[in-house]
């Protein structure tokens, strides 16, 4: 085959829309971001390839146009969001089995909602579903500054659990650790502080962490793994792309890696909980957007452009 | 350093004990297997490496003799296995403080208690801590006839789940099968038999698996992993030597690795629940050990060889 740039390929065009059937609904986008993971399936380097031709994007909000005459769980006007990745939200609307959406509480805030299905419920989940965890208890995570480790912090901090984040050496560390902080994180080290006895002194305020949440690898996954409780259990969640993170198997614990996104496949009563968890503390303003630049969807190239350069900063979301 | 086979280097030998201070329990071992992991460890070439000389063993059964004054959880009479690696239990009597050991009902059977420790807890915190399974949810295994498979089998059953159950083609396949089902496994296949299209007839019957267990590793699990529902969990269970099982990551879902016995760091009343209702299993005869053979203590080098032949089929146990 030949090598191409798929970014290139992406077009806009008009299609026409499968009609909607008794269990379908019809939802007009409103918000969908760029993430990571849709420039990989785009490029062909993410582990799940679509079918071709193909609507790219897989998170984004949307409102319920029109409904089958069979759809109970939703009516027109409502909020709503994708349950799975797939449906293409970079276009001005979508039909879809009433299953391929989950509704939100109309009043989250757009930037919210478009951005919530991926990184704060990818949070949510390692949270919740890997350690038994109690109020006083410990977590640390690697690229904590990440989209996920800001939602662990805030996440974590309602939970009323401790949270130990370690990020890399920069020009502007005090900056970003005060950022940090104000989300609630209770100790901002990078890497190198990682490596340090002095990191003893954490351990006499807190216990060490039964869970550790990995996004880095390698060396920095040894030193997560060197301050975790005997037996715990470290998840590794940066492995999207088709070579998922090597993480060396050094000590006694469980070793847990979400490839895709798993949590979609969550029961039904467990997600609902999830989001109306989740869309409480968005709207007690415990859980903020991470920093987002808004695009007008015709401007996409721009936004796409500005996605894939690295150490951007904000994400780019595409406004319908 | 020189390479040595460890093996060779056991001895039994006459060892004073330490002193049973106020916290601390002296038990009389009753009973003690030879485990793949003990042999691993004693040759140097398990994860973790005890310091050096130390006394094998890691699982077994003891009765307690004495108890020191701060003592309240267990009483002279009481029967109880470690809570944790690295007690050396290839000894006639051992003392250790009262959280290095958990008591069991007085009337579960010396080899179900034996042997209670590795093989079954593994395989009850696999069934409870990784996916939320309801009675009629199906779980596959492969490796389904070794000891942590069988105890799989037998507790899946009496929670009322269905166990699709992969083992190797072999002369006595059928007995092997019988056996197998008269524990209580619903399906029970071949590698190849995995492979065919024929696996179909199997869901028209029953749910496909949100949870796959694995001590095979390479194509084995693929093939295990082609059958996982959507987003669901395959832990690996396999890999307690260094070199841990390679996984490839061919599907969107949860990768999970036990490394050691994590269940040792489980939450006490987690641990407490599991215990009860395991020999609560035990007792009403849906738990069973797995075929052993036991040797007098002083004989401990039949019993090693034995145990280091591959297929031998039997469990070696040391009586004391």
């Amino acid at each position: 085959g030949w090598l191409v740039d798929g970014l290139k390929l992406l077009q806009r065009m008009n299609l026409e829309l499968p009609s909607v059937g008794d269990y379908d609904i019809k939802v007009q986008m409103l918000a969908a971001p760029i993430n990571p993971s849709d420039i990989n399936m785009v490029q062909g380097t993410y582990a799940i390839l679509p079918d071709l031709p193909a609507i790219g994007g897989n998170e984004g909000v949307g409102r319920v146009l029109d409904v089958g005459s069979r759809v109970s769980s939703v009516k027109a006007g409502d909020l709503v969001i994708p349950s799975n990745t797939g449906l293409g939200t970079w276009a001005t609307e979508a039909v879809g089995n009433e299953s391929a959406f989950v509704k939100l509480p109309i009043d989250v805030p757009l930037l919210c909602a478009a951005t919530l299905a991926v990184n704060p419920c990818t949070a949510y989940r390692m949270l919740y579903d890997f350690e038994s965890l109690k109020p006083g208890d410990s977590v640390i995570q690697n690229g904590a500054n990440s989209a996920v480790g800001q939602a662990v912090i805030q996440i974590a901090h309602a939970m009323g659990l401790k949270t130990i984040n370690v990020i890399r050496d920069r020009p502007d560390l005090q900056k970003l650790t005060d950022r940090l902080q104000s989300m609630g994180a209770n100790y901002v080290v990078t890497e190198e502080a990682l490596r340090k006895p002095e990191m003893k002194e954490i351990f006499k305020e807190v216990p060490r962490p039964r869970l550790a949440l990995n996004c880095v690898g390698g060396k920095s996954t040894v030193e997560v793994l060197r301050q975790l409780q005997h037996g715990g259990t470290i998840v590794t969640y940066g492995g999207m792309a088709r070579q998922p993170i090597t993480v060396p198997m050094v000590r006694k614990c469980i070793y847990i890696f979400l490839f895709g996104f798993p949590w979609l496949s969550t029961r039904p009563s467990k997600l609902l909980k999830m989001i109306t968890e989740l869309c409480d503390l968005i709207r007690a303003g415990k859980l903020t957007a991470p920093a987002c630049t808004e695009v007008p969807l015709q401007d996409y190239r721009v936004a796409l452009e500005a996605a894939t350069k690295p150490f951007i900063g904000t994400k780019q979301i595409l406004i319908m």
